[in-house]
């Protein structure tokens, strides 16, 4: 019970965070198979190199690190970022352009802060990603989904929204999006960064997975074809070194860069210095190249594994096939319920995620959403065969 | 400028960030002696005590510390600050009332989210710390200060604003106040918590500086004198350990924790696990109270050499003489002006805070802030002659 004569703010009216956690909660039981979640592979984080790199910077520069930050960024780091993304992308990135954030949840945060007044409109995927939906709905904006095919989000029922809707944001996920795993095509890249400059919205592009490709060609972001600074990149170092360590990026207008740096005097006065310092390290020792390389060995296996599982699922079954990512997004026939199949699956041993909480309208009951990266080959042919006899049981 | 179309969010009408960041940029000027800012001492920063720990704790248990963690904090170090809350306070901590913060700046603001709307009244005192000021400006709300004398806010006065503005929040530094150094005396503590009992509004208690404490016995803080949930607790080790690893926590009511918990979520996830591992270590390694005594000496002694030097600054000067913390509160004539000075004194090597800038209203011209704790003994006796003769020439 809330102390007497006091009550929440408003924003949280409709946010209980309650549904997810339950899910969430049961993945810690022994012997869980967890298709749910979005973790890298327990193999995948590097913990020995960290410890060396840990130790190493807190004796070469630990005054500093240990001491007070920029709010802009832990000087090294920016630096090395800088490059680091210069080398990556087409567009041109500077200092001014960069903030490194407490993990991409945190770029969200202030992105929102700096552009969102309750009740305006934001543009979002339909499936997205939920935890960002819980972000937009704290800062009690309208979401309106726009229809999506295998392509990602479809040009004219974009535009047929932004004239309707004038939304402030549109928020998209475009390479092996959560929960779909689609990836935008490049030909929908370019028209999207041109629409919000001529209707005048910004684009927050939300890609932690582009460099978990298993197959296929790099496509260039959205933000390489923004002319005129109407798209917000957020990067995140989660899916490729560490999620732990919560060190992620933005890259904007300067302007926009500034605002968000104010707005995050007052959330976290500044990301750790120590995990930047170490995410550096992994830039200026050239470990992240070969990492990535590494670690995408293992999920493609896992991720094709999983394909090679879903073929023998009932007729009517129907799921992405990702280039990469960490997910698979299943569609079973109207009459099938995966979340109240939910429980029934977690007393079977086995977790993933109800496609309905995907859905900034719900519903959608009979959608799923599959994660490969946190489980092992043994329990992705067993969960896998579960789920498949649960489901031809169930369908 | 704004990319054409955009608008940012009117959280920020008021919030401009500018006029306190053009002092903090001149402080790294060379052989500028500072005593703005409220950074510790860097040789009270244990570097090589955290490489270690670092990479020990990575080696120990660092899958679990790179992958995704609770919200709830990163369970060893809830168990071991629980334990260590327990054994400092006489009021009752458990899992269920503490929330790890990303600093204690990320306890303020999921506070804000958690209670405030715009326009509520949030009571301060007056001056009060700047940032969190920042903060409550940037949720928009009512700031109404609340006068002070040398034992910290006068009850009546409290009793009346809070009458008179119906307020959401009272935000107070009880303990070796940011920017006076004054600490509300005990009996006051007492009658704070009952008033917000009575009246229905919350306490947020910010106390990072209770364990820098030179002279004098421990005062109990006002969330021990909580029966009814109605005192917020923010505490943190940036003063004691370190302000780059931004670990802090907050007590409070199970509700209003597992609010700020769900604002959490969408903030940063997570406080960084490794972050919160280092601090572990610290209090099962029993380092904090050792090391705490060991920063205190030099302290203590800086404190005293720069009262001691204020002593002889020109009639007229008063100051606050606190028993602990990192500074001391000036209080020139009224004709004199620290804010104007300000540039004069940085071409002559010497910066401080104009007063100005810790008042909700502004005003307050003739007041500055000192901080002790960053300079060496020699840094204190230079600057504060280069301070007394341009005062002296200023007054």
């Amino acid at each position: 019970m809330i102390p007497e004569g006091l009550s929440f703010a408003s924003r949280f009216d409709k946010v209980t965070g309650s549904a997810i956690r339950e899910i969430f909660k049961v993945l810690g039981r022994p012997n869980m198979i967890s298709f749910a979640g979005g973790n890298p592979s327990m193999d995948a984080l590097p913990n020995e190199v960290c410890a060396n790199i840990a130790r190493d910077v807190l004796l070469a520069d630990g005054k500093r690190i240990l001491q007070y930050g920029a709010t802009e960024g832990y000087p090294p780091f920016v630096e090395s970022l800088v490059d680091y993304l210069a080398s990556t992308f087409t567009f041109p990135v500077s200092k001014q352009t960069v903030l490194p954030t407490t993990g991409s949840t945190s770029g969200m945060d202030l992105i929102c802060k700096a552009m969102l007044n309750p009740g305006d409109t934001v543009l979002v995927e339909s499936p997205t990603f939920l935890g960002n939906m819980q972000t937009l709905n704290l800062y009690q904006s309208n979401l309106v989904p726009v229809e999506s095919d295998d392509d990602g989000v479809m040009l004219d029922k974009l535009e047929a929204a932004v004239i309707e809707h004038k939304p402030k944001l549109l928020y998209i996920i475009p390479t092996f999006q959560n929960p779909s795993g689609r990836t935008l095509a490049a030909d929908r890249r370019e028209p999207i960064a041109k629409m919000a400059a001529k209707y005048g919205f910004l684009v927050v592009e939300d890609d932690p997975y582009r460099d978990l490709r298993y197959c296929g060609e790099d496509i260039a972001p959205i933000k390489a074809y923004d002319q005129t600074g109407h798209v917000a990149y957020m990067g995140s170092f989660s899916k490729i070194i560490s999620p732990g360590l919560r060190v992620g990026y933005m890259i904007a207008n300067e302007d926009i860069i500034r605002k968000c740096t104010i707005g995050k005097q007052g959330t976290d006065l500044h990301t750790p210095n120590l995990n930047q310092a170490i995410i550096d390290q992994f830039l200026r020792r050239q470990l992240l190249a070969p990492h990535i390389a590494e670690i995408g060995v293992p999920y493609r296996e896992k991720l094709n594994l999983m394909l090679d599982e879903l073929d023998s699922f009932p007729k009517g079954t129907k799921y992405t096939r990702p280039d990469g990512g960490l997910f698979i997004f299943v569609e079973m026939p109207e009459t099938f319920n995966a979340t109240t199949l939910f429980d029934t699956a977690v007393e079977s041993g086995v977790a993933y995620v109800p496609g309905t909480f995907f859905y900034p309208d719900g519903g959608h009951h009979n959608t799923l959403r599959l994660n490969f990266s946190n489980s092992t080959i043994d329990q992705i042919k067993q969960g896998m065969k579960i789920l498949r006899e649960l489901f031809e049981a169930n369908i």
